[in-house]
This record gives structure tokens, C-alpha cells and sequence, in this order.
């Protein structure tokens, strides 16, 4: 039997809770410690999983820690990558890299050439449908991809402190789905148009915000991806992608809570899908992690990299700028190599 | 029981076969004549349904016609319509009026205060699905709209030279999705913002005309619809459309064309839709004659009006100016009085 | 062209209407006559239809006529077969042909070695779905069939005085299924076994009726199929087949009344399927159309036959005996020839 | 934080990893040891949860461990189930008590009055979507209970080897639908009829036993329900179950692998369902867990008892004695009292 990875786990809250119980779940690889400022958090996830609690500076000094995986809040994310790397171990990051397009390139310019690899989590593209999808592109089931079309619609907005700090919505909903276009686009968008309103909650707009979006985003070959979103659909999650080819057309449907039917004189019905997030992608928190040993084995390259976090940032800025001007932006190119 | 209304049958050709068939298959019309240039046509039409021939005079002088219905080539609508108004003929006339605004708007100048109904024949909203979408919006099922989503995809593109004289992609295919998204917003759009490319055929591009786009609309509400079209579905005719309220979402589904499963192997695979617009909307073509007959009853208003072709060409005109300028561009708000 | 064949029609009905309208709407096909004892139901049937009425004497000496379609009350069947097949009238008759074994078997006595043909009309077959699931069969695309499934729910039952002369639930709505089933099957079943109850209505366990029902047959060579019965699914009518077989399984869903989707708080609801016959098999008995004409045209031979007819109503007896006497009961097998 | 169960587990196997995988994933249960005659694999079980291997004596005399998980094979349950309960301990026993009715009395006899709880894990009952039709069955959703199916088919049948010692197709796979029937039927079958092939393999044949079949079973009121089986489903793991009530059905359908929908010439494709039941029943899995920690704290009566497993033991006796007889067989009821 090949010898388990030590991972230490940063962020004891409800995401990091997930990935703890990934790592303990797995024979390769072992929940080393956990670190969080709260620390009663930290103690029962530690205790739940036959494991240790530690502070930031002992799990990074620790040699026998082969990885960390940052499920903290956003603002630790940039420097406890800095740290990580430096350190040498491998990083598991939540996304975003940061907020801030300024401090991401600051981020990736001080690890840039560091022999440890960094992973940036979205969670969509390892959602099995998804995952599916990309394959199949590639193998070209579907031919050339021409339309790429992502529907992502929360079950309802967060707490209006939550929103004040989120970056606004296409920095912090609507950067899954800029990323999720180009991972299935199979090329960077050259342009973007974005229409956006604030219609679920006054209260959203009172922040200056939005809450339902649509933006079209186009490539240099032509080819154009959609988004929708809203804050808020009545049903809970609404979490699909379409990729309209040459030769045919890969789509993803929402996961219903489970398969039963109800047939009665008021018609047909099916159960609502997975709420939120934290059930919705429990499959691709796992698969996640499947990506991140494969990497620490040295059988994969770690994808998405901290490029792909910076390029689906710069969408967000790009639509931003739309909405403000009523015209096609054109994106940013981001100045290192690509992936 | 009721007398039928007797219906003079302009075009025999493909649409006009559609027409004809439905006028002789109910109690209450009857299919006084059928007038084509093309005179075998007109001849196998009138004699699969023991009616007769006549000529455009004929039929328009004939007291005992009630009305007529306009399945000819597009060129001939303005005058007929024109032409069956003046000889106090109701009108049922298939979309487009035209593909020039000054001739509709010409057109409907003409025709203004005409005490016989004009009943513009823009068969999705007929779709049974759809209508009923409309009925459960009226009646505060799904509460406010938010945003609109239509799909609608044609199985292939027609032959060059029927494009060279379409009129081009959106005056003539998202011709229908403008009239459904202001049918279903409820709302006339005030901005369009439109991208697209000619990837399916570089024919087309040559004819400089395109058969992939995404076209985005917004209210003064904020609410917003989004079009998404391409010229080559690899399965078939796609049509869907889908509404996004505060309390629910309704949305429609593309018919089988049967309800047969085959389980293997292979995975779990169903027919694909119909193919295109003569079985797909078979009963939207039923459904408009029924329509059109609780019009001749004295029992509904026509709709859509005229009005309604006119705002539908001139969304697409917007359209247009937005793919040459890179903006959002605002609509022209017809000068008359609107449905 | 070639000439329409000209049909008389006995019965105007309910399914005598469907079946007017169906031979009036077709090219190939034109309504000679309508005879039925009710004069103001076949007088206006006629009328729509541009056709007229007749008396049985003078429909069936009428050397024009080519064809009698047979769709009057159930009592009158076997005779009007035996008369139209003697004037040399080719027969579509509607199932079944009597409720009687005894009379089933002297009806087809009568007429064996008649040149014109005679076709039974059991509406399952000609369902798209169904028919694609024997074409289907046939290409050994599922291989060897094992176990067919038959679900057939009506929405209700009718009324008690129907019930009293319907000869029972097997000889009236199983009888359906006993047929689909040999369809599927490709081989006779040798056994039968039933199990029954009268649970949604009283009144009907005082006819000495029953509403629910499961039967089981066997083939000889092992094959099983089983039907489930029920004269009440709450939702309208459940029509559904299923065949695996060693390679794949085929089978069909119910059809939704349109394909409209709402998602809301309460879950994801569709539309309940179609309420009943005349709706569900609107296909079907265009398609029993298609397959008649092309009988009359030489190209085809009528299928399902009389014996086919017979074999159902035998499959009906055995599972009344199965009932009474608690046992898998062997199935007679008629004396003639089998298709 | 309320203390956790300490679970011994006997059997390191397959499903005996999907057991320890889910104690040690709760917070409020923990794998106490593991105890397999195969040493290497209950130490690799034990290793990876960070547990400990024990022997038989020294879980059961352990007064630390509350109860022990029976994962083990068949042949050793009915003991193991005496030695827990004597030593005091909760039971949870994998099905089947035992394949011979005799041994499962014996063992139910020598256990009854005992103190502590005993459990038998039925998986089908803990599905997600079938315990909640049971919750809706309960809560008079769809009326009285007229008629339940159930579909049932492996996706290929086990080595011969296997078949030997399994009891045959009704001991060994059946009884799952014998135990889900009772559960939905809410009353006991006191009828079975049977009918029955080998089909798939004539290896199956050779040995006796069968691996197609079609199981009717009528309750005294009336209420009916259909098994039909296969051993071989072409696509996979065939887990279907429907109630059809006085006002309403309930139906499950099959867990899709993942939800991605493939559009194209070729039709609709789904992905095939999970292919077996360790990825099919793997939510059923954690909640029998669920639910037997509801018992260890005294907030639920086990279910299904032992008696229930006995139950199913003689539906699968008179399902035996109806192939051979020909007739519908009365199932004998248990001695003593039923839940």
C-alpha cells in the first residue's frame, strides 16, 4: 500500500468541514491537523476525525505535512498561498485567489517558478456531468463547440453584511461560471456584455448591487458563451451548463434531492434539486481531492492554476465595466504564459 | 348548429397545405377556395379537400367569403392584407408582414380603423405549452418576471438562395424568439444588445450573413430576456423557452417524437424532437384557427396585431445596429398606439 | 395521382367520428357514406365532412364503395363483417370482434377463405412507440425478449350500465394488453395467471366485476409477460410497455398533455398525461389508417387479423379461470391456421 | 457534544467497508475494532479509519463497545446475532438472518425478551425516495394502497459458485422485494403465485435455479403487488418501485450515473443508472446508520426486526412452492407477534 499524504487543514467552517471529512475518508491521505482562529471550530472537527489541532506556524514548519488546503476566508487566501508555497508544500486553495485583481497578480508573481504546485478549487468543473463534458469536447463527440451556455441561479441571496464584502456579484457568483465558459469555450473570450438589475431585493440595489444577470462573451474564433444569473430561484439551485457543437450537444441537468415521482390530478411531480452548494457539489468536493493526490503524486499537473483564477477575475472586471458603459469590453490579457 | 365561416385560401404550398387541411377538418369553417399562381397546386389542395380554384378577384368579391387566410410568398402579405381589409374580409395573414419597417409601417397606415380584424399568425404563441406559460404569468403563478430565456435552434440552414432574400438571421428565424420574448416579458424591451458569428457554413458568412448569436434585451423594469440561436441544431429543431418569476420558474421542454426509451449498454437514450416547424407546431397551426374563429365569432380581440409584427422587426432591427456598433442599443418605440 | 379509395363508414360515434375525420383528411381516402341508426349523428358527421348519409343495403351494394370501417356498437361487429366480406367489401372493423368465443369463432368460419381482407383494429399497435418497439424487436436490437410489461390504467371507470354488458374487465379493457402482449412477445403464451379485486368501487364488486388485476403468462419457452390493471389511476389514463430483452429494454412513458415544466417551492411539475383513449391514440388510429390503405393498395397484409381477435379473447377466458380456480391455467389454442 | 457509539464491526469485506466508512464519518459513532477472519483485510479496514482489529471474544466482551455491525457472511449472522444480544450489545445485522426458515426461528426464539435492540438491515427501505414514499403512504398522499410494483434486476448474475450457496433467486434477491413489498403494501401478502425461467445463462438452468421471474402477491383486502426479476439487465442495476393509490401514485426511478444529457443525430442519450448496489444504495447505507443511532439512543423501535426478516423468508418459501405447484400458495404466518 502506498503511504498517505499529510494534509493540514486550514478553515474548521462549513467548507473546510467538507474537505476535512474528505481527506479522513480516503486511505491516501490523512487529515494531519487543523488550523483555525476559532478555535472551538478546530477542536471538534479535529475530534470528529481523530485528528490534531494546530496554529498556522506548526503546521507549516511541520516536515511531515505534505500539503495544506485553504478553506479560510477569502482575505487569508492570497498570503497563506505565499506561505504555503514557500514553505514547499503543495496548496490546495478554495477560490477566489483574492478579490483583487491587483493583489492576485501580486500573489502569482511572487510564486511564480516555485517548485510546488498550486491547485485553485472551482468546484463546477469537477462535477462529474461537467467533468464528462470537457472529455467529451475533447475526444470531439460534439465537433466545434460554437455556444457555450451556463444557468447559475442561487436559492436565495446571502445576508446583506455578506454581500458587502463578496466583491459584488460577478466577482463572487458569477466568477464560477466565467470560468466554467472558458474551461468548455476551450479558448479565451475576447469580449464582454453584460445586463444586470437589481430585482429580488431593494435591499440589493441599495448596496449598489445586482442580483440577476445575463452576459454574452465571445472569442476571437467566434464561438460565444451566455450566462444567467439571478440571486434567487424559487426552487433552490439551478446549476446547468449547455455546450452547443458542430455535431452535437453535451448538457447538464439539475440533481433532483432524489428520484421519486408523485403522480396524482395535480399532474406530475418531481423533487426540487439539491438546495445549495454544500450538496449540490458534494461530488466534486471529492473529486476535488481525487485531482489534488493525483497532483501530489506527480501523475497530473494541478488545474485549474492560478492563471485560470486570474483570467476568470478579469471577466468580472470586463462585465463591470460593460454594465457601466453599455458597450462589449474587451477582456484583459493576462501578462504571463497561459495555460 | 353555428353556420361555418367560409375561408379563402391564399398559397398552396407548404404552410398553406397546413392551413387548408385544418380549415376542412372543423364543423365550423370551411374552405371556400384556394388561389395560387402555381395552378396544379392550388388544383391537388382544393381537390384533397372538395373545394375548388379561384382566382385573388374572385375571392375577394365573393360575398360568402368571411375571410382570408395569407399562406403565400412574404412579398405578396402587405397588399393582401391591404387588399382583404378593403373588401371587408377578416384577415388571418402568416408572419411577416414584410421584411422592410417602411412597408409595414406603410402597411398598417393603410389598414388603420379597418372594422375588419387583422390577425398576424406568429405561430409559438400558440404552442400549447406556451400559452399556457402566458395563462399561469397572467394569473401571478410564477409572480414578476425577471428574465426570459428562449432557445431556438432550426435543424440546418436553408438553401443560400432563400437566405440571399431571408432578409437575413434576425429578421427572419429570431423574427418569432423578439415577438416571444415581449409575449412572455410582458413588457416591451427599451435596450438590445446582440453578438454573432457565421460558424456553421462560411456560405453564409460570404452572403454576410450569420447563423449563430446570442441577442440580450432588457426593460425599463430591469428585467431582461436573453435569445439564443443557431442555424444548425445537430438533433433537430430546438425550441425552448423558459421564464424565471419571483415565486417559480415555467419552462418548456422539446416534444419527442415519440415517447419510446431504449435502456442498454449504450446508456439511456430517448428519440430526438420532431424535426421541424410543420410537426412541431402542428398544433400551434390548430390552435391559431381556433383563435381566429372566436375572432370571426366576435368573441376575442385578434393578437397578435399588427402592432406586434411591427415591434417584433423592429427589435431585430435594433439588433442589427448593435452587432455594427458594439452597444446596447435603444429600441424604436412605434409611433401608434400599441396591443 | 392515384384514385382515393372510397370508404363507408358504419357508426358516428365517438370513435366513428375519429375515424371520419381521419379518411376525410387524407388524399387517398375519401368518405363515401356515413350509416348509423342514430340519423342526427350521422347527418352531421356527414355534413362536416362534405360526405352523406346511407342506409347498410345501400352502402354495401354500392359497387363504388371499397371498403367498410366498422366502428358501430360492439353487438353489431361480427355480422357486419360477415356481410361486408360476402359483398367483397374489404373490412376494417374495430376490436373486438364479439365478447362470445362461440360467435368469434362462427364469424370467422363464415368468412375464412374470403378474398378481401379483413383488419382488426387494436390501437396499441399502431402507437408510434410501440410500433417502433416491435420494429425494433424484430432488428434484434434488444435480442431475445424475456419479460414484457404492460401497465393499463383507465382514468375512471365507466358507468355501471356499461360495465354490465362489457363481458367484464378482461374481455373489455385487458383484452388491449393480451394482444400488445403476443406483439411483443413474438410467441404464444401457453399459461396464464391471474389475481383481481374490486377496490375503487363497490358498485362494482356488486356487478360481480373487478377493477385491479395482475396477469402473468408464460411461453413455451419461457418468456413471461405480466399485466397490471386498474379501472382508476388518479391521474387519467396509464399506458405504458416494457420489453427486456438480453441485449436492451424498450419501453414508452406516458405522453404528457404539453411539455411545460414548472419548478417552484413545491417541487418540478409537468403536466398529467393525456386524460384517455380518444386523445392518447389520436396517432394510432391515423397510423391503423396508414396501415388499411396500404392493405387496400395490395402492399401490405391486414394485421392484427381475426385470429389475432380470438387469440386475446381466449388469453380473457383463461385468466377468468385462473381466477376461479387459483391456478396457472392453460391457454386453448384455436384450431385454424395462426398468422 | 453528546457522546459517540462505539461500534464493533465483523466483516472487513465489501459491504463491510461501506459500514466502517460510515461509523467513522459520524461524529456521534466510532469504529471501536474490526474483527475478519481475513486478518489482512480487517487490519487495511482498520488502518484506514484509524481504528484497531480485534477478535470475536474481545469485541464482545468489551464493555466499551455498545454494539456490533454484522457485515460478516451469511452463514455466521444467526450466531453472532445470539452471542451480541447475550453480551448485551445492540445489533445490526446485514440481511439475511439466515437462508433456512428453521435456523432463522430458532435464532429469533433463542434472542426474544431480549433487552437489547436487534436491527436487520434491509437497504431498499432506507432509499431516500422509497422511505419517503412510505412517509407519504403514511401521511395519506395518494389514498389507499391498491397496487405496488416493483422492478428488480442485477446487472448480471453472480459466478455459479456463488448461486450455489445463495438459496436460489427468491432467497437471495427476491427477498429484498418480498421485505419492500410488505413495507409498502402496509399489510401481509397471504397469497404468493410465481412464475419463473431460466433465461440468461443455461449454466443457471444446470444448477436449478432460476433467474427470471414474475411474483404476484394478493393481501386479504384485496391489495396487490407484482415483482418481476432478472439477473441480467443489460444497462445495469434496474431498482424500481411504484404504489398506485385510491388518489394518487408513487413511483421511484433509476439513479442516473451522472446527469448529463448527450443531444445529437443519434437521438437523447442519459448516462446508464448506477451500475450496482454499492454505488446505488450508498445513501441507504448512511441512513440505516441513521437510524440504528436512533436506536442506540432510545428514540426509535429498531425496523426491520428479526421478524420481518423471517417474514420475507416465507414469502420466498411460498414463492418456491407456487413454481413447483402450479397454484397460488398460502404464505404461513409467523407464530408469534408481528409488528
Amino acid at each position: 500500500m502506498t503511504r498517505a499524504f499529510n494534509l493540514a487543514l486550514f478553515g474548521a467552517g462549513r467548507i473546510g468541514a467538507v474537505h476535512g471529512a474528505n481527506i479522513a475518508a480516503r486511505a491516501d491521505t490523512s487529515l494531519a491537523c487543523v488550523i483555525d482562529p476559532d478555535e472551538e471550530a478546530a477542536a471538534a472537527l479535529a475530534v470528529r476525525h481523530r485528528s490534531e489541532v494546530a496554529d498556522e506556524a506548526t503546521a507549516l514548519g511541520d516536515a511531515a505535512v505534505d500539503a495544506i488546503v485553504i478553506a479560510s476566508a477569502t482575505s487569508t487566501h492570497a498570503e497563506l498561498i505565499e506561505k504555503g508555497l514557500t514553505a514547499g508544500k503543495a496548496v490546495f486553495c478554495e477560490k477566489p485567489i483574492d478579490l483583487s485583481v491587483g493583489k492576485v497578480r501580486s500573489c502569482l508573481a511572487a510564486v511564480e517558478g516555485s517548485p510546488s504546485p498550486l491547485f485553485v478549487a472551482f468546484n463546477r468543473r469537477f462535477d462529474p456531468a461537467v467533468a464528462e463534458i470537457r472529455q467529451q469536447i475533447l475526444a470531439g463527440t460534439i465537433g466545434a463547440v460554437e455556444l457555450v451556455t451556463v444557468t447559475s441561479k442561487d436559492p436565495g441571496a446571502p445576508p446583506i453584511g455578506y454581500l458587502r464584502d463578496s466583491g459584488g456579484l460577478f466577482r463572487d457568483m458569477t466568477i464560477h461560471d466565467f470560468d466554467m465558459c472558458r474551461f468548455l469555450l476551450g479558448e479565451d473570450p475576447v469580449t464582454v456584455s453584460a445586463a444586470a438589475a437589481a430585482l429580488t431585493d431593494q435591499a440589493i440595489a441599495a448596496e449598489g448591487d445586482i442580483d440577476t444577470a445575463a452576459v454574452t462573451m465571445q472569442c476571437a474564433s467566434g464561438r460565444m458563451a451566455v450566462i444567467t444569473n439571478s440571486r434567487r430561484a424559487s426552487f433552490g439551485y439551478d446549476q446547468r451548463v449547455e455546450v452547443h457543437g458542430s455535431l452535437g450537444t453535451l448538457r447538464t441537468e439539475n440533481l433532483p434531492q432524489h428520484h421519486l415521482v408523485h403522480e396524482s390530478g395535480s399532474g406530475v411531480v418531481r423533487p426540487k434539486p439539491h438546495h445549495f452548494f454544500i450538496e449540490r457539489y458534494a461530488q466534486s468536493y471529492r473529486a476535488e481531492l481525487d485531482h489534488f493526490v493525483a497532483v501530489l503524486r506527480g501523475e497530473q499537473q494541478p488545474t485549474p492554476t492560478g492563471v485560470d483564477g486570474l483570467k476568470a477575475l478579469l471577466l468580472a472586471e470586463a462585465a463591470y465595466l460593460s454594465l457601466q458603459s453599455g458597450r462589449q469590453v474587451e477582456v484583459e490579457a493576462p501578462s504571463g504564459a497561459v495555460q
